[in-house]
């Protein structure tokens, strides 16, 4: 199977009506390339595509860039060692690389979003209507950080707000989905807490603050980009296994890539 | 004296070129109002302004937004509780509040950056033709993260990279400044960490760990957005106290938003 020949399989498979504009196309490689094995993974990391050739797989779906820009524009780094020893691996070992970004949110359900609510086991609180909205079971807030940090596998989780506060209307936004999506979410009377990626600090945060100021029921939990997403590709890989044959299919994590000082 | 004669003198004394494209403008209040206290803050949250009254001030300077983006722009706010609880407070209260972000930075020095190299302790070792470039005694990541953890008195400080990696060359960017200028700042080879405050997880985060997983010597230190840039709003404090005749001037610290789990 040709690697072209396996995004054509993924977008039939999820019935999904192809994008004019889209960032999901082919960064690397030679899409006409037969497909070895198949990684796919949050961010093709250089670590991740390592991996990957370790594990005999030369086809990486990724859901970020891996460029260190939404385009993946590689003028700027002209010059740049950082930029050269990607390009050098990826080269020397063949690798084909598709990103798979704005489809894999299209795809109904957002196949982000379901395999995090499922590594959340969140399933059946949600809500019927509002996908993206969460009704638990009344608890703190110290420890749905805890759950959160644990179920997602993320090594830094930040939080804004009384650790001892009650949630129970949870707005799932995982990624960085734009600042006024997360604060219309806040706004709302069902929601305490959003639960997402990352947010600008100085307009998200003085939200939540100002809320928390004025005597709301509010609180931000920021599970980190990479950490608030990565079970959506782990969804993938296991969406994907059955409809290739032989092919092998791996998930690889990116990981979390900070720790706490 | 009225605001606006004292942001006359705050342009007149720092001898800085009058900009027409500027978010330096006064966001709320009456600038005609007579001044009782000053105030200066990374950011004017409503708990800011809830001391500023407390301390008999009526004019905060605030480095950042008040209403939640760059512009402060607060149409697509209107019937937001908190939007409305802000505003109340300001009107009962008379405050006056202006922005002072651009012409801050653009000071001889920087005046953010002056401040942050002040509580770090750095001056010694900043570089004589590149200000935002320091040469520090070859130290651990792990002890420079605890050392800048400690002095700009954050809660949270994340960081990417080996804990036990040398480092010496140290690129100071505060805030927020954009992922490309952190990125080419990572290129030098005379830099070894970025300190900064944010950056998209997604694009300078990623550069980093290519970067290590190449073999460099790189390592990313992000202290976030207030406490990589709040020592500089305590500094405008101290320029200003003497300039002011008897108005009592306080610098008001807007903290750490976050907490770890």
């Amino acid at each position: 199977m040709r690697a072209e020949e396996l995004v054509e399989t993924i977008l039939t498979g999820l019935e999904l009506d192809r994008l004019d504009d889209t960032v999901d196309t082919f960064k690397a490689g030679d899409p006409a390339a037969s497909v070895t094995g198949i990684v796919t993974t949050f961010m093709g990391t250089l670590e991740v595509l390592q991996q990957a050739v370790a594990l005999g797989a030369n086809f990486v779906i990724t859901h970020e860039p891996i460029y260190y820009g939404h385009q993946d524009e590689t003028d700027w780094l002209e010059g740049h060692a950082v930029l050269e020893a990607k390009q050098r691996f990826i080269r020397e070992h063949e690798l084909v690389i598709w990103r798979f970004h704005d489809y894999w949110h299209r795809a109904r359900p957002d196949g982000i979003r379901a395999g995090v609510i499922a590594a959340l086991g969140w399933d059946e609180w949600q809500d019927e209507d509002e996908p993206w909205l969460f009704h638990l079971p009344e608890t703190s807030l110290k420890r749905l950080v805890g759950s959160v940090k644990e179920r997602l596998g993320a090594r830094v989780v930040r939080a804004v707000g009384d650790p001892e506060m009650l949630c129970r209307g949870v707005a799932l936004q995982p990624g960085s989905p734009g600042e006024r999506g997360q604060m219309e979410a806040l706004a709302r009377e069902d929601v305490d807490v959003l639960v997402g990626g990352e947010c600008p600090e100085w307009t998200t945060c003085e939200y939540v603050r100002d809320a928390i100021a004025a005597g709301m029921n509010k609180a931000l939990i920021l599970a980190g980009h990479c950490s608030s997403e990565e079970a959506g590709m782990r969804r993938l890989a296991d969406w994907l296994r059955p409809r290739v044959g032989d092919v092998p299919v791996e998930f690889v994590p990116a990981c979390d890539p900070f720790w706490q000082g």
